[in-house]
């Protein structure tokens, strides 16, 4: 089509907002627009780009015999409560009722309605495995939208669901997921995708695993070995201390630390290592407001995932009162008579004399001795892994922590949902059994925001050609000038005729503005016809990254960008794993 | 694929509650699964079937030169509050207020969202006219869903809109998408969709027309002129009333009908015509409860729209107290002392004596002259036009009234949505103008259902090729047969080689649930491969409809499944026009 006639605006100013480059990129293209906070309409453009993610994923999602089909946005509550989400979930599912009064929900994932749809066909083994996925709208009234389409509140979103009648087919099934993944991102242009082992939060299930591309402008943390190939999310990374340089034991002694109440603080006027230091983290229970104290060496951070998993139900920062007996600043583990749940972390144990709260005011001990003072504990892990830490799988320390975009994830569900909902199959034996689950999330919006955020420079996206909105940009320069137009014109239809997607700016505007534009819609190829050239018979061929830069004969021109075109493609597919 | 492995029940039973065919085929075929009340989800047949009519949606909305782009399903309410129609929409708007009590919507049309993605770009005459159009799901919350995929709450639309700097422009692009909308119908496979002139309801505008599929299980009343090619829907159509016929004048007298409540029951006891009777409809408004009594020959009925739209506000059913002064069942013109609003439909206009109520319980009078009794009055057209009554057009006593499914409309909508919402450019003398804006939708699932409802037989749906989820439904009818299990094998490879869209039904059943599956399905051709036609070297080639039935070598099969099939598509494409 002719840029002239394309429905939306291109700008040069950054928008103020923009914390991402790829969320001012594309405001800055006419790929989005905002139409509240964390919803965006698409403009053509990215439709377009939206459209070729969505058939790459859907030629894998098929060629895992996966079948297409649709769930309703608008679901009623009756099916969360079924499986118990209607509770469990916080403010992130929208709830609202019918003009009957009907408690109904806003699709956020769709496991209730997987069940839902196949719970009468999947009622005999001779049905299993079996696979369906929809690409659909999705809504999670996140609490902080934010980097354009990376966080949003509506989404599209890819999800499946597979059913099986044992673990093991579920993990082969997993297997074949897993490789699909790794084939749809290798296949939109990014093959630097990770997969790393996650907690599974919300939805429930054992094994999973995130997909993350790396990159400092991603709001996930990523726990990487430089050693072996570990790899995690930071919630489900073992943490692993070395104590085993500690210092010696010594008495037990309790001293006057006015005015101190970090942990920090504390060292630094004991002149003591932080690394030898024990500091308190106050949390209560949401259901029960009970106090819950983590104790942990100074130097760690509590990772409230791990404590939510261990504990059952999720906590906020307490909230101390006098009546609670918790001294805040003050607060350890010996002599610790306030009405609390306790938790020792894993990196205060080995530690033979630790500075620690007194549970009075401007007072700490010196000289604890867990084991000798308190006796026995149960040391857990509820910590945080950290850069440079100790992998917990070859042993090294050699853990890097990085930043990353999730661009998908994969689910081991087991029976949470089909238990929950009372799907059962009958098997060969003619027993009543469960099915086992997986299910498999991308989100296309912020995978195509995350192929801009990994490609581009300061002047627009760089597209690769397997998810650009088109493949050649065709720019005459001179559209006044008959001899260039009618040479444009002619490569414009000659590249329809061979079903290539072209872009046409024959607008009468100055270079600088037909190239800036051209940055920003970010065309892998590009065809630049005009009067100097022509005279030589000759027009320019370029990408946009680039790489290539060469004159071509006006006859050959075709042919070279379809030569281009496909050398393109093979570049991609060379990555992409069989 | 394999039907073995498509996931979804087919049975026989009709269920209970369908009251028409395509709900119940649908139900019975494994195409949809009710989620909710008119929410379903869909299979995979239905997936695949919606999928090739978007697709061909999309490609004639490309060729009127349409931009594809994404509005949002969940909209702020204050985008609807621009419009005014965050006021003006009943309970069909789901509004709901999101976790930070911001009020949103459900989208239900996208006029508002359309104004907001192009306010900016549309800001100069150069830029005009243009187009854009969506396939996204739409919330409608419906008081009553019924028939399937008919009249749902939540479906899939195309949504285009238009904009322009004349009516001129609007008009000639409105025959363009007019023309498109015929060539959707005609490509799909239901060329007999005829097109109506509508009352544009909520949407607002001027003109407007709705494309009616004509069959007695439709919900919508279609008034066509058998003698010219008037046609309009029933809310559209003038209704003329030819009174030249009728008694002379007589003195007006009052007669005492006792226990008379009706128009019928008055006529029957006074042995008068009811078509020279009086009735009287007494309404109030919605948001003053003020009175309005219309006044209509006694054998027509209101059109509420028509009131509607006279009133400029919405009417309900009189609540009748007696404070009100009006006397139910004795309501008449003349004496009228209630405090009301008075209407006169022009069925009345001319009777030179007619029968009405006296205000008087069992009292009517006789012989009124409402020119000479009462004086002159406006006559207003607020009638249902009725079977067998004049055409506007011709005037001719030559309308039916037909009953039809709507399967798209278009509109010009004419400033409402710009204005309201600040829309401006600046045309080619600098001054501000507002652009003209024309509106146009078709529902997916809806006109999926419509085919299933004018295509089908007993046994299942016959889907036209254009739409059908697979072309060739390929039946192994004894599996437990080698020889007949190898040839079926070979033909599937062959037809999927040869990138024919291809069910196979290779299990091991009986022929009778295998054909059942099969006319539930309603895959166009069939090649059914069996033990009896291999001796002779041959299989079965038939089409869904029986039009076509005939043996053919298993050598030139996969040859003449292809011309069958392009001669399918040729049959469809004989009925589109240019």
């Amino acid at each position: 089509m002719k840029l002239q006639n394309l429905v939306g605006t291109r700008f040069k100013e950054k928008p103020a907002d923009c914390v991402i480059d790829s969320h001012a990129l594309m405001l800055r293209g006419g790929y989005i627009k905002n139409v509240s906070n964390g919803i965006y309409s698409l403009y053509t453009p990215m439709k377009r780009i939206t459209d070729k993610i969505e058939n790459i994923i859907r030629q894998e999602m098929d060629a895992a015999d996966s079948q297409e089909v649709l769930f309703p946005v608008v679901l009623p509550g009756s099916l969360w409560e079924e499986s118990g989400r209607y509770q469990s979930v916080g403010d992130e599912l929208l709830r609202f009722n019918d003009r009957n009064n009907t408690p109904m929900v806003l699709g956020m994932t769709h496991e209730e309605a997987a069940v839902h749809l196949v719970k009468e066909y999947g009622n005999s083994y001779a049905k299993y495995p079996f696979s369906i996925y929809q690409i659909q709208t999705k809504y999670r009234d996140e609490a902080r939208p934010r980097a354009g389409l990376i966080r949003v509140r509506e989404f599209t979103m890819k999800d499946a669901y597979s059913f099986h009648t044992s673990q093991e087919d579920l993990e082969r099934y997993y297997d074949i997921m897993a490789n699909s993944y790794f084939r749809i991102f290798q296949r939109v242009g990014i093959p630097e995708v990770v997969s790393v082992k996650s907690d599974s939060g919300m939805i429930g299930g054992s094994v999973s695993h995130e997909y993350m591309l790396l990159t400092e402008a991603g709001e996930d943390s990523i726990v990487l070995c430089e050693e072996c190939n570990y790899s995690a999310n930071m919630e489900a990374a073992d943490t692993t201390v070395d104590n085993s340089n500690c210092s010696p034991a010594r008495e037990l002694e309790k001293v006057l630390t006015p005015h101190c109440k970090t942990i920090e603080e504390v060292c630094t006027f004991l002149n003591s290592k932080v690394e030898e230091s024990c500091k308190a983290v106050m949390y209560q229970k949401n259901m029960t407001d009970e106090y819950v104290v983590v104790f942990l060496r100074g130097d760690y951070e509590v990772n409230e995932t791990k404590l939510t998993n261990l504990l059952g139900e999720k906590v906020h920062a307490a909230v101390v009162t006098e009546e609670s007996g918790l001294v805040a600043g003050f607060c350890g583990p010996y002599n610790q008579n306030a009405k609390c749940q306790i938790i020792y972390d894993k990196s205060l144990e080995g530690i033979e004399s630790l500075c620690c709260g007194a549970n009075e005011v401007d007072y700490h001990y010196v000289g604890l001795n867990i084991k000798r003072d308190i006796g026995d504990v149960t040391y857990v892990d509820v910590s945080k892994i950290q850069d440079g830490g100790i992998c917990p799988c070859c042993g090294k320390k050699s853990i890097k922590i990085s930043r990353g975009i999730e661009v998908g994830n994969i689910f081991q569900l087991g029976t949470k949902y089909s238990k929950q909902m009372g799907m059962t199959y009958i098997d060969k034996e003619g027993n009543t059994q469960i099915p086992i689950m997986g299910c498999y999330g991308i989100g296309v919006g912020r995978l195509a925001a995350s192929v801009c955020e990994a490609k581009h420079d300061d002047y627009g996206p760089i597209w690769p050609i397997s998810i650009a909105p088109w493949q050649v940009h065709l720019c005459c320069m001179r559209a006044d000038d008959p001899a260039c137009k009618e040479a444009a014109d002619k490569i414009y239809k000659e590249l329809l005729a061979s079903n290539i997607e072209v872009i046409y700016d024959d607008r009468e505007v100055r270079a600088g503005a037909m190239f800036a534009d051209a940055d920003l819609l970010g065309v892998p190829v590009r065809v630049i016809v005009g009067p100097k050239n022509l005279v030589n018979g000759e027009v320019e061929l370029k990408t946009r990254d680039k790489k290539v830069s060469m004159n071509v004969s006006v006859d050959n021109i075709i042919d070279e960008t379809k030569a281009l075109i496909e050398q393109l493609f093979a570049e991609i597919n060379s990555k992409v794993q069989p």
